[in-house]
């Protein structure tokens, strides 16, 4: 089905919509907030079969995956209303004052106050999580921002599906309908007429380094810039220590090869690189690696565009020089099945060029071969920001490989230790950010309840009276909730 | 004194040992850190009375200033390195992991880790609070970065020697010395080419909105941008309620009188903006402000340049349409005393005239007078974003101004009730930013403990082994620091 865009006079109107309910929404209380979250949970629960066969429809995912993302997004949505309830992410902070000392010490008092409407650019491989009621919007509602939604034009329909859950809840809690707003702007120049728009506080994106860096740019040049939460995916370097390899080659071939070819490799986190040293193990390995992937048959990718410039990267990283290709299954140019490529090339040749170091979003992965553990860390240091970097690697891999542990910890958002990348937890311990470029602002996370964050800002209130203060903020600390007051955390009222 | 810049090649040597410096001080305890931030402070009280002297001559602010920023400066220092040592701002989580559940769940733990070399651009108003050892370089220090101070030309001879304190200090606490760096570079391109620089993390930045909007799109520019935190200024207005000016004409006038011209004005957050509904408790509070500035003798400004500026930016405004002076001390051009300036204008040529909300930095405030509460409101809507705005209410006006004060903390980071700006109290529950144009980052404060956050990420470890994590996330807790474990705080060790 198709949707046409919404014209500028009908953005102008929606955004000013949600700007009169921000106004509103940001003084409701964590409770209102959370019930609002659960109420579109359970509306989405409530779409049953339909979302999901629009959905498989729309982006050829397997039913299961989608149950499955549906099942996760339900799960966001009610525990970061958990968190939102539970109000450690305000930040609140008190110093109490004293107008005896000389000179006299202000009263003051301290949370995080959302910025204002968030506009939030879905992505086209998780149609739930990662979309309308995805982490964004979920998070951005916990904060007390309206959203704006632009929809996804590879699942335009799934998207408005969700869209009229949430106005339906909304709808429910008695909360303004300018709270949630869904719009089609497939044209970019409609999208970025959304980003500079002077109503517009923040965005979240979810996509590809070219469509990230553009909102970046946008916001930025700004007359008032605003923050971009652009999640634009990466390599996720799986590094294969000698000692581990020796020990555990099979396993870790069965662990690579699902990593790689779930979902045909849709993931911002699926491991494109594998980094490893010369030797009989990893020659072992890659031959296991080899054989369970020659096993696996390959599905549909989400669209046809994606499955395009899948072919194209794939091709052109493949046609670098001394770059071999170890696998690959057969295809048709013009088939959307997702062709999967296993590939080989030497640290000296990864390191002198640079199109290797690019993200292949699809299910292809390039083992580089390391003469030695210098070289190794040679390509260590030269890696861009990733979402996460993985070591597979024992006690003693860990123990004589200090300064490569050392120097991959600055690379990445998560730090993963002989797990695979791919499964993003939704855990307060999560991070999923990474510097750039895996993110346009490393220091917040698009998984997670920290991601309510994103959304806010720190207000001080000096000397108020404590009946004019939020409530987060009264002496009494009625919402039960933590406080650093007078630099001790404490949930104690004040006297 | 004059001091030659250093040229290109000095500088990249400078970085170099940056980030060399960077690859061990990461790593320091948090004890480690804290001792050092410790040992500046009592390096740079040691340099006693000829650091006094040194910036009277620079700056012409006065000894007993001066004598109280060091002390604040001091009491930065020993503060942050408290709270560095507390450990709250690691923002530790540990979410324990089940290999049994279905799927497994991983054990994930998170803390904040330090970006990397930070570049700092004093203050040309604090010559110690917000420069060399100020607050940036102190919170730099706490999250584990090394510094590189670029050296105000306007106090040049003052910074050196607050250097070698810095320097003096590393070598007591056995540091490398890249840990630390002072950089003359009064060459415009010289800073741009530190701002460019790849091994440069982030900026700290204290000044005008033309520096720090040029240093946030240098750093929005390149291939890997880097967050500047610019704290740029503001008007910082007054809203002057009706039953308050009715009450309380006097006080205000007092307050305000040694807001407006103490230092000169030359604080960032100088009331630059009284509004006021006109009335006859208006006119009395006027008459008696005036009375009382009439009082107060000019100083010299900081340098030639800024009494300079301050003079052209203030002749510009009340030479506006409608603008009238109600007092000024006498001047001639080309002195460097403060021309304390009063001026008003009507509610409507100031909505009507955006020249008219630009900072004056120094000793100027402006009275916007509004016919009633609606105009007043009026004035709100259109504020710039400001690091501060104070409301002087009683209860009665607040209760019958719910917009406005709603309207107006949209446009603040500190909202100050009944007590004048100017003192920014050195505490957690502060908050020293603003809304863009005030900052270039609304998120983060640049006074407080909470301001070692700006230079710090988030990491997610995943699936390590309790050996091989930091200390901070290890099963024991042996720094007792408070930490998210499984959602709930707690100082406990893990079973």
């Amino acid at each position: 089905m198709m949707y046409p865009d919404h014209t500028i006079p009908e953005i102008d109107q929606v955004l000013a919509k949600s700007q009169q309910a921000f106004y509103q929404y940001k003084n409701s209380s964590l409770k209102e907030r959370a019930n609002f979250m659960r109420a579109i949970a359970l509306e989405i629960e409530a779409l049953g079969e339909e979302l999901i066969k629009t959905a498989v429809k729309e982006t050829h995912l397997s039913e299961n995956r989608l149950y499955a993302e549906r099942k996760r997004t339900i799960f966001q949505l009610n525990s970061y209303a958990e968190a939102a309830e539970r109000g450690d992410w305000l930040e609140a902070r008190i110093d109490v004052g004293n107008a005896e000392a000389t000179p006299p010490k202000p009263d003051l008092r301290k949370m995080l106050v959302p910025l204002g409407p968030v506009v939030v650019f879905g992505a086209s491989n998780f149609p739930f999580a990662y979309s309308t009621a995805g982490g964004d919007t979920a998070c951005a509602f916990a904060a007390g921002c309206p959203v704006i939604v632009k929809a996804h034009p590879a699942h335009a329909q799934t998207s408005t599906l969700v869209a009229k859950a949430i106005l339906a809840a909304a709808k429910k809690c008695q909360l303004p309908d300018g709270i949630f707003a869904h719009i089609y702007a497939a044209d970019t120049e409609k999208s970025a007429y959304l980003i500079k728009h002077e109503a517009v506080k923040a965005v979240g994106f979810t996509g590809s380094y070219t469509g990230g860096r553009a909102l970046f740019d946008l916001a930025a040049l700004r007359k008032q810039p605003i923050p971009v939460f652009a999640e634009m995916g990466s390599t996720n370097p799986v590094f294969l220590l000698p000692d581990k390899l020796q020990k555990d080659h099979l396993w870790l071939a069965e662990q690579l090869c699902s990593s790689i070819t779930q979902d045909m490799g849709q993931f911002c986190t699926n491991p494109g690189l594998m980094i490893g040293i010369n030797s009989e193990a990893l020659d072992l390995y890659v031959k296991q690696l080899t054989d369970k992937i020659k096993e696996v048959v390959p599905q549909k990718m989400l669209h046809k565009g994606i499955a395009r410039n899948y072919v194209n990267n794939m091709q052109n990283a493949i046609s670098q020089r001394r770059v071999e290709v170890i696998y690959q299954s057969d295809y048709k140019m013009g088939e959307e099945d997702g062709v999967i490529t296993l590939a080989k090339v030497s640290a000296k040749y990864f390191l002198a060029n640079p199109q290797l170091h690019e993200e292949v979003f699809g299910p292809y992965s390039l083992l580089v071969v390391c003469s030695d553990a210098e070289e190794m860390l040679g390509v260590a240091k030269q890696l861009q920001g990733q979402l996460t970097v993985t070591l597979m690697a024992t006690h003693t891999d860990l123990a004589t490989n200090v300064e490569l542990a050392n120097t991959l910890q600055e690379k990445c958002g998560r730090f993963v230790l002989n797990n695979v990348p791919t499964g993003v937890a939704v855990a307060l311990a999560m991070h999923h950010g990474g510097p750039f470029p895996a993110t346009t602002d490393a220091r917040f996370t698009a998984v997670g309840a920290d991601g309510i964050k994103r959304f806010a800002r720190p207000v001080s209130f000096q000397n108020w009276d404590n009946a004019f203060l939020p409530e987060a903020l009264k002496n009494e600390n009625s919402l039960n909730i933590w406080r650093t007051v007078n630099n001790e955390l404490t949930k104690s009222a004040l006297g």
